[in-house]
């Protein structure tokens, strides 16, 4: 991780293949012919103002390689260790990362690699000195061969991936050490001094990352977690306001939803941005783990992985978030007055289901459990509402069909939920063009409607046989009508997903000590 | 890419941070204390059967830092060059990639990465030279923070992250010629010596990988594309197997869903993994783009790009696989019998539409374009006729509804598709209990149910007043027969998306100029 946010959250629909999905700052970009220098430095003070980190991070190298430069410059060092002192500026450039933990992450591997392979190397060079003067090179040769292959052949073994550069690091010391010892005459020193000058780049990368204005892997983790949740519930409510509003019946060009250019519904690309971000979380808990306490987290082996798991669960919630605003760009729509009759009881549901979702990740920020039963009955029960309303209001949804009768029966509320109890409701209060019923309407739109097959439509409407488009639009109409039972059930499934969350969210407070 | 299928294939549900989703090589590891020598063996044998081109990649490793060494081992360029030969070394160790197109990328990066930070170097150590005793370190320190601080900035910024490599290149070859030349007294030289070096390096890794048998990215992508296609289609077949089948009523334990555990998916689990691999098919194509004419793909320009863009709208029919998936694991189902009675017609639907996508892959894969027409009408018309029957047996969807009349009209039937007309359906036809009517099999099966919410029905059990919980669990059985209209919902717009994607493979074939 090294702050790069934009190319991250890698876009799974975005299509161009030099497109970055960017946070704020997107579409700027360096040498744009007519960028003035005064828009250039805007540009960099945005993009810093944006994540203050970005800067400190750069400054903090700038002064690592200073720091490491001056060990050669003032003349000491550099009479003790000879030339090799260099790779103490190898180590700092290519050890520095972003984070504390990866910076750790990365320094074990190189250490690990390291060693390994000047052990290695010192072994295989004792044996090649003993073997005379055809025999030496040809051990060499051959060893390095095999160092070559099999460093390359492990670190495409599934479980030993994250630690491709270790493998890297092996390969490459183990080859200047026994090289530069042939020709040098002692690769047990050679070894030694490289060591303690990778060593020196080593220690002075770990004090400049961890003493100057540290950057925690586990803080980004932790924000990267809470900002998850605001964005699906966000998303949630941006979904269900557009469906519920009047544009919301257009279905935009199928290009622009692949493109990734429905530049009107950010918590939309923030939810999706968190179903790409599975990664991202896992780095974050992988560098996290090697991070000793700090600030907030204070005591040892915090629980990283729950955040990973309590990320998963989000996202298993979020694909359904997917699946509505699918239903939301369907070319197969639900016609608005039918949208509009589910009004309240769809808008009560998803609001208080994105208010659950948005006070558990307000919880997780603030380290704090509340309780979280009264939220949770309130979005069973509008749910259930829903559910109700649904069931009662259940021959609208088959509105094309001529036989069914245009009225529900009224129930008998159960005790559990205030307000269920309601009489089956007259759609045209709802709609603007006043006593029309929801049928005669329908008829009205089926003109507008978007229906699939497009294709097929078109042909009929050059077609003037009306004695066959008839029951034809009939059916048309009711699987338009369908698409609303699909929006319900997928938001009553998001509904049901949130029990697990809840109690993830529970299991991480427990483990991680919040208070209560 | 370096062949690390597993690591690439990141999994947007996984749960553990040390798990990684395997190819069928999947839960093997080094050193699980039990695993026997000969275990281990067939292990390794297996994964490089695998793919083979593993195997390859790591002996082509081996013969590059072989090539390198010798040039070092038999002393004449040792003798030109003096000890900035190891860098050779270095060169390969870190620029030899799994692709023919990612090390040219990298090359690219490193060598333009190298001239420019020794151009600043060099014109930097001559200001140095000629600013007395006291200033020349002084000039130096501050260079170096500056060039360290300035790299780390830019290469956050969003358009400048592919190029992430060539600024660490730049930062480390600017430290490390202006330091060793202050000691050593000549940076030009020590400049020119170490980028000759990397130049025999860059060579003989280019040659090896170009010529001992090459690994193309362009080749790579082909591949990939084409098994996306036949993922999608599988995993579409798989679903709607499961659907139909007395199982797919039974709902997998949550947990096992978050966590991929669904053994018994394997086309799920593929499909999924094409939805993440938006990004693995971003860098092939990237890297793709840096190769030469070869084999299949023999003029120039090919249109790498495209198959990006190919990829992206399959992944967006993809996801309404992922839907239909969801469906069929949903805590709300659909009663067996009532999916059932819609057997044929999903069948076919599903059957059709997975056989159009197949013939696409394929079509992809022989670089021919067959007539998709045919095909393309075949599946609109099973879908038009699961739409009809939909519509025709709406009743059903509603049949906990009591006032419904349990008989719909019967539809003259339009002349464009065959076999559309039927009689309202006997549901007791396709149940095993013979003549009992939907509805009343409903009511049997109600206990089984795992409508939501379960918490509630469970409080129910407890208690005895059946009075009120009768309308209650008619409306329950009313959502979950809605879910059945759900599923062909998702199902419908599946197919409406093929369109385009036949529309998108059309265009590829075009650009690339595929037969006809």
């Amino acid at each position: 991780m090294n702050g790069k946010k934009g190319s991250v959250e890698i876009d799974i629909l975005h299509v161009g293949p030099t497109k970055v999905a960017l946070p704020d700052s997107a579409g700027k970009s360096f040498g744009d012919g007519a960028t003035s220098c005064l828009d250039l430095a805007r540009n960099v003070y945005d993009f810093c103002k944006e994540d203050v980190n970005r800067l400190i991070f750069s400054l903090k190298v700038g002064l690592a390689v200073l720091l490491v430069s001056l060990l050669i410059l003032v003349r000491a060092p550099y009479e003790v260790f000879g030339s090799s002192i260099i790779w103490a500026i190898l180590t700092v450039a290519i050890m520095f990362e972003y984070t504390v933990g990866a910076t750790f992450n990365k320094g074990f591997n190189r250490a690990l690699g390291s060693l390994l392979a000047g052990v290695l190397a010192i072994t295989i060079a004792q044996i090649a000195l003993h073997s005379g003067r055809v025999g030496e090179p040809l051990i060499i040769g051959i060893s390095i061969f095999f160092i070559g292959a099999v460093t390359s052949f492990l670190k495409q073994w599934p479980s030993m991936t994250p630690y491709e550069y270790g493998f890297r690091v092996v390969l490459f010391t183990f080859c200047l050490i026994i090289v530069s010892g042939y020709r040098m005459g002692n690769p047990t020193r050679t070894a030694m001094d490289r060591l303690s000058s990778i060593v020196i780049g080593a220690v002075v990368t770990l004090l400049v990352n961890v003493l100057v204005f540290p950057i925690w892997a586990g803080e980004q983790l932790h924000r990267e977690l809470i900002r998850s949740f605001d964005a699906v519930a966000d998303s949630l409510e941006e979904c269900v306001k557009k469906y519920l509003s009047e544009e919301g019946s257009e279905v935009p060009e199928f290009e622009k939803a692949v493109k990734d250019e429905l530049v009107d519904e950010p918590a939309f690309q923030r939810c999706r941005s968190t179903l790409n971000s599975a990664s991202k979380l896992d780095s974050l808990a992988n560098s996290a783990k090697w991070e000793p306490p700090h600030g907030k987290f204070s005591h040892f082996f915090y629980p990283w992985a729950e955040y990973v798991k309590v990320g998963a669960i989000l996202r298993h919630c979020a694909y359904e978030v997917m699946a509505l605003h699918g239903c939301l760009h369907s070319e197969i729509q639900a016609p608005y007055n039918l949208r509009i009759a589910f009004q309240s009881e769809i808008q009560d549901a998803a609001s208080h289901a994105a208010e659950l979702v948005r006070s558990l990740g307000k919880d997780i920020g603030s380290m704090k459990l509340s309780l979280q039963a009264s939220l949770l009955e309130k979005v069973h029960c509008s749910t259930e509402k829903l559910q109700r309303s649904i069931y009662t209001h259940s021959y609208l949804l088959i509105a094309g069909h001529g036989s069914v009768e245009a009225s529900g029966p009224t129930l008998a509320a159960p005790d559990t939920c205030k307000h269920l109890a309601e009489a089956p409701r007259d759609l045209s209060v709802n709609t603007p063009n006043g006593s029309e019923t929801c049928y005669e309407l329908m008829k009205k739109q089926h003109r507008k409607l978007h229906s699939w097959p497009s294709r097929e439509v078109d042909e009929f409407e050059e077609d003037a046989a009306m004695v066959s488009l008839l029951p034809r639009m009939k059916m048309l109409e009711s699987t338009t009508s369908l698409s609303l039972a699909t929006f319900t059930s997928l938001l009553i499934e998001f509904v049901a997903r949130l029990d697990h969350l809840v109690d993830a969210v529970n299991k991480l407070g427990k483990l991680a000590n919040f208070k209560n």
